[in-house]
């Protein structure tokens, strides 16, 4: 196989900038890292610091990237408090062991996290749900925050292939919004040759219809999109209600060497989605049926889509808490590129188009731009203060730039630089950032997160799989201040934050919600029956012991274990390892889990509790006996000479 | 089923005890969590904050417990680094899902490691190899910090089931030693029932042989032991030099309702192993084969097992940094027992025994006891500074107590509670603590880490799954001094902290390394090669695009791809997920990993960079473009109308 290495030359000085950004840069930063700085470095600390006893003021809920969980920590101190897993499993907490969850995860051991989304009621999170999605296996997950478990995996998605473009939820949740990354041909499952990219591929946006009490997700409608590359997105609020927004980034429809072939034209198109109107027209049966979910064909139902020009390969568009503006940062070029959604109604009611692709309006760029603000090298992602500032992330130049968002003053709109209020040097190669609240209407300010994609250098070695660098800046005063650096496993994209009071968990699943019909709470009731070659278990954990503490099986059975933790007090977790069984499954107070398993090997098998509990915990345990397959089995089995007897 | 919940009056009040540590402290503490501490709080804040671009001073191994992996974090900042997969496959590096760490998990999915250990050279770290033990599924590991991979599992150890009692490294790694926690009947897969257990169960005390130059695990030896359950232990040094030590608590030798069952007698014996004279018996050839593994039977081959009586239930022993002064706590009595190790060889001289066990010598509790020193209510396991102090963790009591080793002053002797120097609350019952090199001959002192089992309260809630509580604690001083509280994700046991200067990991894989007889490094040696229904792709990664880009099979296909990172920059990794196929992959700067799987479905699949590597990661993509199984397999198969031609 023979392929070219060469990338055009403007490329080649563009790695080099990222190299160079990544290398180069000095270790001195705005937290007192210089030796004239220890001030500083000690108000940053005294900032950060929560003393033992005292708790954080935010959560930090990071996308988890291709280790497929969430990880939780704690604003201002970024300690890490949990993961959460939602596509991989998770022996720590026996996630993806017990039957439920196993079944939830549907076959598969990974997902790859990119962009969490808080449930809103009416534009403001409301604390009841995290929705995040899966770009590999186009899935998306509901995280319920009353107990921070994963309740829902909705997936693969149909007709939808790398669910990147997601999870954005409208202002009172009824839709978690989703656009591909890929195209492929549809419906999946067809083989078309990619010579035929163009004709035969295509993307798709998706809403994902939310229950309202339950959150129960389904998939709710698609509309039939060209094969661009969509990429991020956000959702519309006040005089953008009903809408959505995400970027492409291959409007040349390549499909071989992207990095080159994607980065030809000088603007590729955002979609801008009417989803009130898509909604609208599926119930009036405007969809057509693809592997059962209604397909709106943009060309034949119009109002449901417009095409944005956005210069050069954005990453993503985001909408300001007041719902009328809108920044895209086009990463190849130095620029946000600011619009105003009331100029785009304004377009879209004057059919002020300058042209159509594949029956879609082109919305004029001149006539819906407001401005652009020269924020810096390889912009791409804008989050915002709800005191009238952006914060735009520059990827190339490593740095975070603060700037004024619309309405400018005159000597302003002459020379948009002046719009620029302050840049913060980040390390390294920035990513997402985050600001609490900024996709709401009510935005925290206070704090943002700078998400790094390079930590080279930063932290101690850790061998050839580096940590992810996430760091903490104080955005209250005029300028940014650098406050903290902290590290996470692989791999952080997009966060949210959330004020610790909105929410309050439950810690105990309580005895009367648990209507689980295995349930045992009285030592009593817990039974192993035989049926055949089933072995069921109806078992109890309480410190510091099982009931039963003896489970008789023999080789070929299949045993069904439903163990129940009948503590009603917080963190008296108890867990049931089965030694040499690859058996784990842990039960939170008050709630009931199953395990399932053919038993294939002879021999007396311990089992413990895996999660500690109490000063006994180390004596909590019981055996599984298992005796060899017998021709009888009511038969006893013998039982051979023991080990010490059989010592010459 | 019935079976009495009730359980002795002393247990209950036990448990009573342990409820009210855990929820009834107040939240003041040595931090200044108090209004009065903030200066306090203020000198903590300073002391461990670690300013962005800084580096922390330690590393903190913690053992993960049931997630069976290894948590790195730094000290002082006590923020985490790094995750190192060890027993549980792990998307985020892609552990577990290439072939070659598929093969070296063995079909697990989880471990639970309890107890780190780092190899020594001459009685100090030597920042080698990390050894961890995987008590569910009797497995020891091995991780090189020279790349912080696992580099081996070894396991599961024959004759050996609850690999609790380790990972022991003796002072120039000879040998990592290996203790059971639970007994079974032997050899494994044997069937005895449990009324015989007296008789028909055993436990193991094991010898893991570590080849000097290529750390390679295999097991050396084997003593045959009572079925007692073996806890923690200690390897020695000095004049312990050659000496291991375990406790055990079950020495009633119960095999049920063990929460009141083993813990009926007033002493437990530890284990007292000369793992010289194991080894040399071996060599003599005074084992006997037990699957494959040579058992000495103690009773047969004097001088290689004594029983020390200690009280109790005891749940660990540790041996000072003079190798002399070997403490252990029964956890049922408030007291320290330290034990010198000169009366223990004086007594073993004399033949000083209180009679034998099975054909064990046990040895005269009143002649090898230095004294009990009275440190407070459950102690659990004891720690070193180096300067003659002890730091014993109190589960029940939720303190750390300082007290002074041997020798000690006439007054002492007469009032051993005049040793105690100082006590430190910490948050919740605590089980494991570290001071940086205690088990070596030259510990660093300075801070101790608290292991705590219960967090409850002391964090911002996560729902039921809760997080395990971690506290750093400044040693320096005449009074322990409280610096910080962290967090982490089920469940540290026991860790341990290097000096990070010790060790100067790789962050690439340097080219001239690589054997790997399916790496490329060029373009033009990428290949897609068909043998029969084998599809195998020589592939290589750089930023921003895979050679090959597209890989043809069809359905039925096996899929082999070989992956060559060819980056020689840190930091710069790259990932290889293939969409709805459950496949990731990571390969670091310079690494080649292999990944195999069976094409079950057609279609045009996407395959993708999933480690952000550059400017242009997004456009790193290619395609696996699969056909159905056809009869003819070189016949071109029909692609069928495209999407959009489909719509009405």
């Amino acid at each position: 196989m023979k392929r070219s290495l060469h990338t055009p030359l403007a490329l080649s000085l563009l790695s080099l900038t990222v190299l160079l950004g990544g290398c180069g840069r000095p270790g001195g930063d705005g937290a007192g890292n210089g030796k004239s700085g220890k001030a500083d470095a000690n108000s940053a600390a005294v900032k950060t610091y929560v003393a033992p006893g005292q708790k954080d003021e935010f959560y930090l809920f990071y996308s988890g990237g291709h280790s497929g969980q969430i990880f939780v920590a704690g604003i201002p101190s970024m300690r890490h408090l949990i993961t959460i897993p939602v596509f991989t499993p998770s022996p720590g907490t026996g996630y993806g062991f017990d039957e439920e969850t196993k079944k939830m995860l549907g076959g598969y051991t990974w997902g790859d996290v990119h962009h969490p989304g808080l449930s809103q009621t009416d534009g403001k999170y409301d604390g009841r749900w995290l929705f995040v999605n899966d770009n590999a296996n186009n899935r998306i997950a509901r995280v319920d925050l009353r107990d921070f478990k994963t309740k829902q995996i909705l997936g693969p998605i149909p007709n939808s292939s790398g669910n990147h473009g997601s999870s954005f939820v409208t202002e009172n949740t009824e839709n978690v919004l989703v656009a591909t990354r890929f195209s492929v041909p549809l419906p999946k499952g067809r083989y078309a040759e990619l010579n035929d990219y163009e004709k035969e591929f295509n993307g798709m946006v998706s809403g994902i219809k939310v229950d309202p009490q339950s959150g129960e997700m389904s998939v709710g409608w698609q509309i039939l999109t060209p094969p661009f590359d969509w990429d991020l997105g956000s959702t519309g609020k006040g005089p953008s209600s009903g809408w959505a927004f995400w970027t492409s980034y291959n409007t040349e429809m390549a499909h071989d060497q992207l990095e080159v072939n994607a980065s030809q034209r000088e603007r590729d198109y955002a979609a801008v989605v009417n989803w009130k109107a898509a909604e609208a027209a599926v119930r009036e049966g405007k969809g057509t049926d693809m592997d059962g979910v209604p397909v709106i064909d943009p060309a034949k139902v119009p109002g449901v889509l417009y095409f944005l020009p956005v210069p050069k390969s954005p990453h993503g568009i985001d909408v300001d808490p007041s719902g009328r503006w809108i920044a895209a940062g086009g990463k190849l070029q130095p620029t946000a590129s600011v619009f105003d959604f009331e100029k785009i109604r304004v377009a879209i009611e004057k059919r002020d188009f300058e042209g159509e692709f594949r029956g879609v309006p082109i919305l004029r760029f001149e006539s819906v731009l407001e401005g652009e603000v020269p924020v810096g090298l390889g912009p791409l992602h804008t989050q915002y203060d709800g005191k009238g500032n952006a914060y735009t992330s520059l990827f190339i130049e490593s740095v975070v730039t603060k700037w004024k968002l619309p309405p400018w003053t005159d000597e302003q709109k002459k020379d948009l630089s002046k719009a620029v209020i302050d840049k913060i040097p980040v390390h390294f190669n920035i990513g997402h950032l985050v600001i609490g609240g900024s996709d709401t209407k009510e935005p925290y300010g206070r704090y943002l997160v700078a998400g790094n994609k390079l930590s080279k250098g930063r932290h101690l070695s850790t061998g050839p799989s580096q940590p992810e660098s996430s760091q903490l800046i104080d955005i209250t005063g005029e300028k940014m201040a650098m406050l903290y650096e902290t590290f996470t496993d692989p791999e952080p994209h997009f966060m949210q934050i959330l004020k610790a009071d909105v929410i309050k968990p439950i810690e105990v699943y309580p005895k009367a919600e648990n209507k689980n019909p295995n349930a045992v709470w009285d030592a009593k009731d817990t039974s192993v029956t035989r049926s055949g070659n089933t072995v069921e278990v109806k078992a109890l954990a309480i410190r510091s012991h099982f009931a039963p503490e003896r489970i008789d099986a023999q080789v070929g059975d299949e045993v069904v274990v439903h163990l129940t933790n009948v503590e009603q007090t917080p963190d008296m977790i108890h867990g049931w390892g089965l030694a040499e069984h690859d058996i784990n499954i842990i039960v939170d107070p008050g709630e009931t889990k199953t395990v399932r398993f053919k038993v294939t090997k002879p021999g007396v098998f311990p089992f413990y509790c895996t999660n500690f509990c109490s000063a006994l915990h180390q004596e909590m345990q019981g055996y599984l006996a298992v005796k060899p397959a017998s021709t009888a089995s009511t038969a006893p089995v013998p039982t051979g000479a023991g080990a010490v007897a059989a010592m010459p």
